[in-house]
């Protein structure tokens, strides 16, 4: 692949575009399916009213998600491979395939979509008084906890070989691991952390201001898209995700140099609502397995509760989970091992879009599932 | 001193917040002394038409600076200390002192504040055509160009011991060496780089993109400063300066969370003007040794011309001046050492703002003075 193919397809992963296109859906035909609401490529799954960790109540909730191969007969072929930041479930099917570690010839691979993300329950879908800035903030572990009934209730499972994640999804695999320690097998969070960071929070503290710096978003009630705010959500972004490495190579360049490279980051972004960018970006900012009332919020215990074997691997040149965290981290998970992806793909390196990035996590996936 | 104080202290000079009170002026009673314009502890000289490197003409330029010290008879004891990004005269004044290198009753200091920063001619003080957003694309090299007018038909001087800068002004400091390696025995850019790095602009186009995200901005013509834009800059900005280990060890946090650091940035920034902060940022985008006729865009070249020995100082920890950068520079400079500054301060840590980084760079200044 050439170089400039590499990047787009690189970039394009990372952010978590909706490929309009990609592979056929592989979703075996599994028991329990349901049609697919609105005819979409994605089932979806009526969690009803949904007490979240923070009090509140989400009504109607709802989760769309897709699955990948088929559920065995003993149910016990099972890999969760949640949806990141303003990512949807198509996002995670380069990382997918029958020459990967997530091979669907013998895995049912679960993919749900994460709540804001505008097909599971968002400020966009929600109707009256949750809609817009009014949809409750959801909590990594609420997502969990509506996963967990999503597997148990339709489909019958009480095992998860693996719960795999890249960024906020990686931070889902922390949270999947310290709930249900009796569940969960293994975990891979991949460019994501137990507890968000502060400078972590800062990074998205910017990117939020500059969304609601545009007078147009109206303080959520935008008749139409805050275009301005966008532009300045996605330029900001961009500088975040890939690392100072990889402008150095030159691999942001598709022959369109920087503008060409903000441009596509503000096409990713654009596709999404802003109310529903700035909910995934309350969650993430919320995400703390030490955040529930199991753990007290002491992160040494939720950490310790973890007994998933798990391979964590942050990117060595990503900017806002650099590897530190995860180092802190690991020491105090009985299980873990840390793994290094060596890129300079700052965070994109986790989300597939790079063909030597992929082959890299999916060889340590396969080692992962081996053992 | 406590370590809230250092903190308040560091991120002031850091972004080189204009310290409304500060030391007392020590210039001493240097010829041709003029009297301040506006009756400020800055003294100004008049350039005229000044013609920029682009090609165009900045009418009725004018120089705001400051003197520390006293030119000697051989007017050979000259330091230059220009302004940062964001930062004024007295901004620099953390690192100037009796008990450090750059020491007043030795050295004859002088620091020109930078075209855009509200004192040196500016968007905000240039009477139209050229106010606003109509105000030109000042480059580095314009900026060195009206202080070596300034030393020269001002002070009449000849030999300048050494160059210093931190982040924009270590930009200057490179291009004073590389445009007059006749005239400047020493350079010492802190926290700077020969020519801002691809992932340097990104940084930038992001927090321009914030600031005019806000309708208020309204292409520059604002009646009232655009609160909503400056707010966004700052807060995306203060992602940038410091480190994630800054924020990881708590030096953020002066009693008040992350919230009272981005509220010290915002105050920080909203002191300037929006078109000034823009017109700053324009010019360190457009920072590049190799941008003069001279050395015909060729890097290497107008590395090689810098026959000034220099102690290149990048911070461990910078995010936008990465230690690599200047790692690839140096070999190509004749007579140049790199010397990282080892801080979790990121950016910040070349400012001056912390006892600890101050004394660490004050100590290789001394050493380079000596040389």
């Amino acid at each position: 692949m050439h170089r400039r193919d590499l990047l787009k397809s690189a970039v394009a992963a990372g952010v978590g575009v909706v490929s309009g296109g990609g592979r056929p859906a592989t979703a075996g035909g599994v028991q329990n399916r349901q049609p697919s609401a609105g005819g979409g490529d994605y089932e979806t799954f009526d969690l009803g009213d949904l007490p979240l960790l923070s009090g509140e109540v989400l009504r109607s909730a709802m989760l769309a998600y897709k699955t990948h191969g088929v559920l065995n007969a003993a149910r016990d072929n099972v890999i969760v491979y949640p949806t990141w930041y303003a990512g949807r479930h198509t996002s995670n099917e380069t990382s997918i395939g029958e020459d990967l570690a997530l091979d669907p010839r013998r895995y049912f691979i679960v993919v749900p979509d994460q709540f804001g993300n505008g097909l599971s329950s968002s400020p966009s879908t929600s109707p009256s008084p949750q809609d817009r800035m009014r949809f409750p903030l959801v909590h990594p572990y609420d997502n969990v906890r509506a996963q967990h009934r999503l597997l148990t209730e339709r489909y019958g499972i009480e095992r998860i070989e693996l719960v795999v994640g890249f960024s906020m999804s990686g931070q889902q695999a922390f949270h999947w691991g310290a709930l249900y320690p009796d569940m969960v097998e293994r975990i891979a969070p991949i460019c994501g952390s137990a507890r968000t960071a502060v400078h972590n929070v800062v990074f998205l503290e910017g990117v939020k201001a500059a969304l609601t710096a545009d007078c147009a978003w109206a303080g959520g009630e935008y008749a139409s898209p805050p275009r301005a705010g966008l532009r300045a959500f996605s330029r900001v972004y961009a500088g975040w995700y890939a690392s100072q490495a990889f402008f150095r190579e030159g691999l942001h360049d598709a022959g369109d140099g920087v503008e060409g490279f903000l441009t596509r980051a503000e096409r990713s972004f654009g596709r999404f609502d802003a109310n529903d960018l700035l909910a995934m970006l309350a969650t993430w900012q919320a995400a703390d397995i030490s955040a529930h009332p199991r753990f007290g919020g002491d992160l040494a215990v939720a950490l310790g509760a973890i007994r998933a074997r798990a391979f964590v691997m942050p990117s060595r040149t990503d900017l806002y989970f650099p590897p530190e965290d995860n180092e802190i981290e690991v020491p105090q998970m009985p299980n873990a091992e840390l793994r290094v992806i060596p890129s300079i793909r700052g965070h994109l390196a986790g989300g597939g879009g790079s063909p030597e990035d992929r082959r890299w996590i999916s060889d340590q996936l396969a080692e992962l599932l081996a053992q």
